[in-house]
């Protein structure tokens, strides 16, 4: 069977809690999945161990390895340039570990890895949102915030592989302190964790202002309280996404700037906010654009089923493969 | 003669003032030079007529128009994809100008355009400082602040042809009015107005400070003023490059957070200051980056001369026209 005749690819994306494969085929259409335990083994060997024998089942059951062009891995501190997964810290096995590579000698197949934002960008380009775009910027809104950013029909991988890194451009400088030890990240706006801190915050403030909110302990809101209580129209829960649609704006305004997307695709569940987040953050977008760029920027949301997502964007990375 | 062999081409850059033109070589000599002024025809019929005879003069006198592989253009607001001039603000003809079109027309040779800080990056790339670089950004620093990014080998040009307007990204939010109707723009601080700009600020809220810069009625100090005060060790002249070095190093640390450069190349009046900017720049630009990308990003100089660089920027671009 020659290279062009492989009709499947496997994507991998391996997450803090799960690792989720699955077999997929060139329109984009799952054939079959499975997951084991990211943290069951701390151990890296006793890891590839299980999920080589679990990939190697389902390959087996679906056409065999004689029918898979590559395999693409989503990963947290992938870098695509090397194959590495560099320190990760969500991650039980430290140091750097040549992932692509073993993987690649274990089942014989070309092997791409990169981090999970590129990965939904290159899923969103091959099958979803982005088809056919040559520029477009893919912003993840989950526990943090992520990017992917092609221009020129291209991944920008950076001179060292880690280029996208969007999440953490400065909005409020002095700002709220970050995980990664700046002040004033973006991602400690507009995550899901920025919002739960934005509405403690507004909590706090406003404390002569009712709010469905307080029937909870401060330190336990979560994004998804934050999002009941604005579906059943309570003030400042609103209030917590109109000021998250607005730094978001005051940041795709500057991402326009340096590589002027045809579209900025949103994935996550913070997406999923709708109106009560799109129109503040087209607001501030427009307000803080340069006049040639108004009023014709599309934000778009991903096209991918949150559960197949990551398998999908992890699968596309393979058909390219080398 | 074959397109191969064609051993020239022709750079041609429009700035407000002159227009100046020559002939190189495949090395980045310049073999002619000549030049016109803008501003003498308001009507851009008469200046292409001008134009036209002078430049037709200058490739007789070296090879002739068999010897040219091409002819490329820098100018405002130019548009690569289209080859259009569009409604540049410092040029006296007004709408769409089809640039490209029109000059290819009159010599039979293939005519690109960009704006000026474009066709810097592509000089630099091409004959300069990012010689053999797939990644780099460029900046200029001049009378305002232009930018070039350079990622996966190529140009970012954008889904329009606008791309790369990082002057304009805001560094302080809610800061100096600028030109193009936001607030807070990188060039309204990290320019050579945005250098005479803090200059006033810093006399006015030092009033009981003394400075060489007093001598000089306080709207009419320039950057030029500012840099030979500093030179002769005046503090609030070099308090003044310490601040602009700060404003541009937190600029630069949030665009490598974007495309990871391999370096960025300073171009333009400004850069001269040397270590009196660049080492308060190295040090916001290190203090506002993440860890995987401290202590390894270059700062580099442009290595063209001031008085090439325009044109050999826009020759640059003409061996790649079509």
């Amino acid at each position: 069977m020659t290279t062009e005749l492989k009709p499947h690819v496997v994507g991998i994306d391996i997450g803090g809690t799960n690792t989720v494969f699955g077999i997929v085929d060139a329109r984009g259409n799952i054939l079959a999945t499975s997951s084991i335990k990211t943290q069951k083994h701390q151990q890296f060997e006793k890891y590839l161990e299980e999920l080589s024998t679990e990939l190697s089942k389902l390959i087996s059951e679906n056409g065999g390895i004689e029918s898979i062009k590559g395999i693409g891995v989503g990963a947290p501190n992938a870098n695509f340039y090397s194959g590495n997964i560099e320190e990760a810290p969500n991650l039980p096995w430290k140091g750097i570990i040549p992932f692509a590579k073993i993987l690649s000698e274990k089942f014989g197949v070309p092997v791409a890895l990169t981090n999970d934002a590129n990965a939904a960008a290159i899923g969103e380009m091959t099958y979803g949102a982005a088809r056919g775009m040559k520029d477009f910027i893919m912003i993840t809104l989950g526990t943090g915030v992520g990017s992917g950013i092609v221009a020129n029909g291209q991944l920008i991988y950076g001179y060292d592989g880690f280029a996208g890194e969007l999440g953490h451009t400065i909005i409020r400088r002095g700002g709220r302190p970050c995980g990664c030890g700046l002040n004033g990240c973006l991602e400690t706006y507009a995550s899901a964790t920025g919002v739960a801190r934005t509405a403690r915050e507004f909590l706090e403030n406003r404390k002569n202002e009712d709010s469905l909110l307080r029937k909870l302990p401060l330190d336990q809101i979560t994004s998804k309280d934050v999002s009941e209580a604005a579906a059943q129209g309570d003030q400042i829960a609103k209030d917590v996404y109109a000021f998250t649609g607005q730094i978001l704006g005051e940041a795709f305004a500057d991402f326009i700037k340096f590589s002027t997307p045809e579209a900025i695709v949103l994935f996550g569940g913070l997406a999923k906010a709708g109106d009560l987040l799109l129109i503040p953050l087209r607001k501030a977008m427009e307000e803080n654009l340069l006049p040639i760029f108004r009023n014709r920027m599309k934000i778009l949301f991903s096209e991918m089923k949150d559960s197949d997502a990551a398998v999908l964007g992890a699968s596309a990375l393979a058909w390219e493969a080398k």
